[in-house]
């Protein structure tokens, strides 16, 4: 594809892996902090990696389309869970796709879906392949398929400055279209922890959550209109600000992860750069009164655009706070509007539950143009205080996964939301079922050093309830650590579904959630949705598994 | 039902309907302000409506469930639409339901529907029958039908006052939810014009717009889970702030307008009724200004809670405005913060686009215990200022258009949502398009004393786009009044379809929108949807003829 390669396994590119020394380096410092982790273990190269043949000829006359290349199988042969990590680290990648296709237009993923349904192929839509829920990997036993690679539709088709709206390609990237809309002056402010290599098509049919922690929290919020290629035609909303005829074909697609169209172009909702800016972190001795200060803040209509809350080893763990301390990341911006006089209400509220605010950092237009999205690099921006280093570290948890993997560290995470009302129950029983699984399944204390550490955050919240983000970091088993976080996972899950969460606020269902999800969604809407899927993919070709039953 | 009984025809109760002396009063009134209108005529009475024998028998086994009687019979038979209004006038109900049903519980609606699918008979769910679209009448030739009537539904059956969220039938109306929840102190703040009458369930059926001009402009904003019952059973969803998983089950039900399943309760979020209020009315000499203005507002951030433009001619209808300026009525409310602020800033961007604001009105907490929701009925509530006298006139419309009806007088609406690139010339274009069809087809002058009134209204604003309302007063042809707007309608439709509009951003599609809805929506979501009712209602039984064909 390009110079600069993606990493076959884990996170980023290839020239950003660590090196040997680097590694043993963080090794010992991690084994120092949490009383666990192992010595440095290599992956498994490239090359070394074996997999099963193609079971799919590139056909002749679309050569340049489709590619049996060992790197592209490999790269699209997994996601990026934890899970997926771990195998591709140790050279496991069972189901690679047979091909892996590039359009570079519409008429391409005709010809790719087409030419797969006549094959009796399944197809799967890849954006960045980022899915943390086994959404791009096909596990489809003796049937073969194409990984359909969209970022080569990666462009920024038109802009409407008036409307404050672009069209943008299904492939592009986070940077990419912030790149293309910067000239226009413009910004989407879709920031998910996958933002550098995640798609704007991915976000769409995973319903990825973002940048804003209230009003306009997942892509849903920012979609005008979808266009996507069905084996049925092309399916194309209207560009409307606003309707209620029928019910939202748009909505029918966000969240279709694939099943029923793969998604061409969008026009989304932009934005001009915020010139005003203020962020303050909170302080809390307890969690609970800081939850109750978020859910009045999320109640007063004052709509931070961050409104995060770190529980007290969350905010050691990244370096956000000493670890004593819970900590609210408050923010606010605007193009248009001064910012302090909300932030200083926000922090009114935060006080009257024992929140000690900092100082809150506050700026204005500087004339500089300042690309818009420039803080969420993961290299550079605001880091000296205690808002700037958690927005560093969030993200590079990604990146430092990697380097927990090849060091014996277990570090997942998993999400949810739920009301207020049933929220500090949930938030006990959760956290409690998940330690003892931990520390049953990792053999480890339930208290004291070298204790596994489960911890959480709010990534977004609504006047009706938070979606808390459970991160749990434990000693892994090594060369059982797939079965080990399974294990968990089950148990996490078990706990948010019989506590009346949801299986996921934004990181999809794909394959792994599917037992929970199939519990939590309303039978007939089940019923619904298969009938809807067998009427435009009647040959089941559209990611099967995910969602439904391939 | 109840002691007091609503019209058999038009809007409002018996009680309400204006004495002769009153209908001649104001006919002569039309006369002088219009230039047209004519004598006053009488409606059918109630006993003189001759309706088709009932083609379906009272159940012995549910007698108390279903009914025959003739009133129920009339008043199930058509909805509000200016072409039901004059049918019912006129006694013309050629589509009455055979059987009314009157459910009290989820059991009693499964009773129904599974009686009626014995019956091979045909299911309409019938909230507060205010339909503009024809929703509620079953145009289905042979086939009989039950309408089913969910107002015995009426209850908030819990609150959560942690979480702003309620409970509530689907039968309850607009007045009926709100005396519940004024008594925790909440209230829903979901007031469209019909919401008097208009139930929840009928709201979340057509995706309903209500009193909130930005932000939370629908009830599917409003919506945090719904169960419905269907012939493949019952369809709930959880409780949750926000959701990931796979496309959301509640926006599919929303705007389903009936044919997937019937609704019967939700869980809706509600709020404490505002302390802070600041209205204040800006006058605008050109209508394009006012738009810009109100399109920077829009874009800005401070999401006002009103924000309506009345073209001159609109302004000076509703006795809001003398009819030579543009107004613009602007709101804030809040439950917990000062509102001066928003409105001064507000104010400051409609002044740089040539706007004259008059003075702002604006309360702060009273202690008094003033019900929520009270300045929206009819009778009484703020009427010194333009404002208010914009509100009271909004109200009291649909009640007008009864005795325009009988003084010969064609009242009508329609409304679309556009994106602000587009605005000004769709709204040329649509304008003149009515204009010319309603000049043609009522025979009088495209301009000057006697001419239609079309005029043009913004209900609620996106960042990307307004949606635009309509209406049209011209001089009604007697005993044609159907013919004659259906064709100033089938031209409207024609210019906000080909214009890039939406046909109803907040009046569902019903019968009356199909042609146009037909042309809207992506081909394959139409599959879709056919395919998903066809297997949660093999027999056709729900609704049949409203979105898809029977």
């Amino acid at each position: 594809m390009s110079e600069r390669r993606l990493k076959h396994w884990g996170w980023g590119y290839e020239d950003q892996a660590p090196s040997r020394d680097e590694l043993v380096a963080a090794a010992a410092g991690i084994r120092e902090r949490f009383g666990f982790g192992g010595e440095v273990e290599e992956p498994v190269a490239l090359d070394e990696v074996e997999l099963r043949a193609p079971r799919l000829k590139v056909p002749d006359a679309f050569g340049e389309l489709f590619t049996e290349e060992h790197y592209e199988r490999v790269a699209h042969g997994l996601g990026k869970a934890y899970r997926d990590v771990v195998r591709g680290f140790r050279g496991e990648f069972e189901n690679p796709p047979d091909l892996v296709a590039f359009p570079r237009d519409e008429s391409e993923i005709e010809v790719v879906l087409s030419w797969a349904e006549a094959e009796g192929a399944a197809v799967i839509p890849f954006g960045g392949g980022t899915s943390v829920v086994g959404g791009v990997e096909g596990r489809l036993g003796d049937r073969p398929f194409v990984s359909m690679d969209l970022r080569k539709l990666d462009r920024v088709l038109e802009v409407d400055a008036e409307s404050l709206a672009a069209r943008i390609q299904a492939g592009a990237t986070g940077p990419g279209l912030e790149d293309q809309l910067r000239e226009h002056g413009l910004t989407l402010r879709h920031f998910p922890q996958s933002f550098e290599y995640s798609t704007l098509g991915g976000w769409i049919a995973t319903r990825a959550g973002g940048h804003f922690a209230t009003l306009y929290t997942h892509i849903d919020d920012l979609v005008e209109s979808v266009r996507a290629i069905t084996p049925r035609g092309a399916w194309e909303s209207r560009r409307l600000p606003g309707s209620g005829a029928g019910p939202s074909p748009d909505r029918a697609l966000i969240g279709s992860e694939g099943i029923l169209g793969v998604i061409a172009d969008a026009w989304v909702r932009v934005r001009p750069r915020p010139e005003y800016k203020s962020s303050c972190g909170v302080e809390f001795d307890d969690f609970h009164a800081a939850a109750r200060a978020i859910r009045e803040i999320s109640q007063s209509g004052l709509y931070p655009t961050n409104c995060r809350l770190l529980d007290a080893l969350e905010a050691g763990t990244t370096g956000a706070g000493s670890g004593e301390k819970n900590l609210l990341v408050l923010g606010f911006e605007s193009a248009q509007l001064p910012v302090e006089e909300p932030m200083r209400l926000a922090l009114d509220i935060a006080r009257t539950h024992g929140g000690t605010p900092g100082d809150p950092r506050t700026s204005g237009p500087t004339g500089r143009n300042r690309p818009p999205g420039e803080g969420f690099r993961p290299v550079g921006g605001e880091s000296e205080d205690a808002v700037g280093a958690w927005r560093g570290a969030f993200l590079l948890a990604p990146y430092l996964r990697d380097t927990f993997v090849a060091c014996g560290v277990l570090s997942e995470t998993f999400e949810t939301a739920i009301t207020w009302d049933r929220f500090e129950e949930f938030h006990a029983e959760t956290m409690e079922a998940v330690r003892a699984k931990v520390a049953e399944v990792c053999g480890v204390p339930a208290e004291g050093n070298g204790s596994p550490r489960v911890s959480c955050r709010f990534t977004h919240v609504y006047p009706d309830g938070p979606a808390p983000y459970f991160t749990v970091i434990a000693p892994a088993i090594r060369g059982g650590e797939v079965e080990q976080w399974d294990e968990i996972k089950a148990a996490a899950s078990e706990a948010v579904i019989e506590g009346g969460g949801t299986i996921t606020h934004h990181h999809a269902v794909g394959r792994d959630h599917r037992p929970w999800y199939d519990r939590q969604r309303p039978t007939p809407f089940a019923a619904a949705l298969r009938a809807a899927k067998g009427e435009l993919d009647p040959a089941g070709m559209l990611n099967p598994g995910v969602l439904l039953d391939p």
